[in-house]
């Protein structure tokens, strides 16, 4: 798959009053891996982290903080080492990054966050990172987008930043974001992390409520090979330097700054899919008529995951046996005699039995975009998912790779 | 994996009263397609069918049959065609089916069932079927269970036959089951197969009793890419004709009948995962300690069909973070602060922390069977679930068989 980050060189800029920074801490055999994202102001922050009960200490303590406070000044990120799994000298590791940051950039230690990728089970190199905090700190500059980007990256293949500019009540709002990929990756548990830094002026309620539309939208309907890291971690920062008239939780300027976020998400979200280790193919799934959000998106979730319907999409297969199965199993309650399914816009399954399609139906699956459509008519509701395809060149990578 | 069914071959034998055969009908390309399953005596019956929703014409019929009696002589079973999402007219070809075997066989129709297994969403090619039923009666014998057992194979590298022989009150009693391989098959969605026969005196609702619980530690105990067919089936037929005193669904006749059931159960379950399409490992995986049988066997399950968890099995890699990490995301609620993670025998994580092993640990996950054993260390239940790794082949074959 092609997809440059340096194509979007010239699309991505920092908000107002955000500084940043990536170095090399030689925690990472040979890229950048120490990112710092920093705001001149404080900024009202909202974040979403993984579900899955094993949580990395950087995960345990953040959950902590935004307990006590709702205002942060920066975020330090390490890759190459996850700090999971690693009991109460983990947590101690996460703390000193926290702290040592905050002493550096002269802020207070409670308005410091941390996040931590990479490999499961190892005690942290926090010598090493330590060590180079006080320069990455002096690093923090408005260009050096593409430093913090390469900091958090793991295996990824290409950076993911994007930018979206949009003006409410006659001021002109930055949103920024900057991710990297989850799943089907090389080392373990690759894990998504996603930093998005907006100048807009918002309150926190209309932050966090914003955050959770855009990520059941985008972040939330990624699915790679179905599990959850330990360190999946999403984090928006607000610091209102765009002076805009404060962003309540509803009406027409919260709904112009969810449209944004909601795009910006879904694009990086989409990003992080393409990046999937051994992906040949990108799949976006529709399911259509569920009976609630929920049960839609669990059907989605049972096609896109299905090892079965993978392996047809990287064959060029339009196996609709292996969806509709797929479907039957996943507990969704629909009646199989209604259920329609159209892939690439051939449709092949109507009224629950196969339509030998009328349309020229050879190129179906044969892209590298596919498109997999369901109808359950059972209910009003749809959800999308997207995925990839997988490969043997991901059994190879995943098989081989030693802890 | 080696496994040959050759070698089981002096190891079975039919119970009292049974004949079977097998023959071609041109359904599929090369081998024997057509089975038959036939009681000279009235049987009880019992039956487990697939939850996947959506059900094969022959398994609507059958469902409908159990409902109005439980009283059965015969099952005749295709290969080579599944007869699903084939609406009325699969209904139709699956009741044809019945008739003419039961006409050949001069039976009632209502004690005769049909199974089918194969292509999903194709007519029935139901002349050259029909066709072939009375050579079918014709080659019933005592002596057949091979040509019976290639009878209802589809990718399957090996025939899974197995008897077993016990005695209750001073009477032999023998019970032998014909099974086909299910998931990680190469055409489309696998079905697994399986009919018991005994001669065995039994209630029906101990013969039911039997089948479920020996269902919970076999068949539905293994797992392979997750998906549920279409199409799975497992009867059982009792005739009572080693004229035992009528087992009742407690006491000792019934638990030597039950411990019995479920050892046959199991081996034939163990080897349709051996035999999983590309596999070339065998996967243990034994959860203990759950808050309930359900909690543990939902966490056993995350494990097996983690994609991340079989690449590793395949790379002979201990990586008990992807182990962590999909329990993890089960679901299934446990304190990781506890957790436990012994691989072939070796202490991998001790309260949920990684723990150096001290003995040699290079050859965890070496040889072509491996264990994996968890302690949730939340209450006091266990399951067990079989599974086999990913294989570039099994990416292969599944990513370039075209519908």
């Amino acid at each position: 798959m092609e997809y440059s980050g340096e194509k979007q060189m010239k699309e991505y800029k920092l908000p107002k009053g955000f500084l940043v920074s990536g170095v090399y801490s030689a925690v990472k055999r040979k890229r950048k891996d120490l990112a710092l994202f920093y705001s001149k102001v404080p900024c009202r922050t909202a974040a979403l982290f993984t579900k899955n009960r094993v949580k990395a200490a950087p995960l345990i303590l953040a959950i902590r903080q935004f307990k006590k406070n709702s205002l942060f000044r920066a975020v330090i990120v390490n890759s190459g080492n996850a700090n999971c799994m690693t009991g109460q000298r983990g947590i101690r590791d996460a703390e000193r990054m926290v702290k040592e940051t905050a002493k550096a950039l002269g802020v207070r230690k409670d308005t410091v966050l941390v996040s931590s990728t990479g490999i499961i089970g190892q005690f942290m190199p926090i010598e090493k990172i330590v060590g180079n905090i006080e320069r990455l700190v002096k690093k923090l500059s408005e260009n050096s987008l593409d430093a913090a980007a390469e900091g958090i990256m793991t295996t990824d293949r290409f950076k993911k930043i994007l930018t979206k500019e949009f003006i409410v009540g006659g001021k002109k709002i930055t949103i920024t974001g900057v991710a990297k990929g989850a799943g089907m990756i090389k080392p373990d548990m690759a894990t998504m992390l996603c930093y998005i830094l907006t100048d807009a002026d918002i309150t926190e309620k209309a932050l966090k409520k914003a955050l959770a539309g855009a990520a059941r939208v985008s972040f939330n309907a990624i699915t790679v090979d179905g599990d959850m890291s330990t360190n999946d971690t999403v984090i928006i920062m607000a610091n209102g330097e765009a002076a805009n008239k404060n962003i309540k939780e509803k009406g027409a300027d919260f709904e112009i700054f969810q449209k944004n976020l909601d795009e910006l998400s879904k694009n990086l979200a989409k990003m992080v899919v393409r990046d999937g280790e051994g992906a040949t193919k990108f799949i976006e799934v529709i399911v259509k008529g569920g009976k609630s959000f929920d049960s839609a998106k669990k059907a989605a979730n049972a096609i896109a995951e299905s090892v079965l319907v993978k392996c047809a999409a990287l064959g060029g297969d339009p196996n609709w046996g292996r969806i509709a199965s797929s479907l039957g199993a996943s507990g969704v309650v629909f009646d199989p005699d209604k259920l329609e399914i159209i892939l690439d816009g051939v449709t092949f399954v109507k009224n629950g039995a196969f339509l030998p399609p009328k349309e020229k139906s050879n190129m179906v699956f044969k892209g590298n975009d596919i498109l997999i459509e369901v109808n359950l008519y059972s209910g009003k509701k749809n959800a999308t998912v997207f995925t990839c395809d997988i490969s043997k060149k991901y059994i190879e990578l995943n098989a081989h790779y030693t802890t």
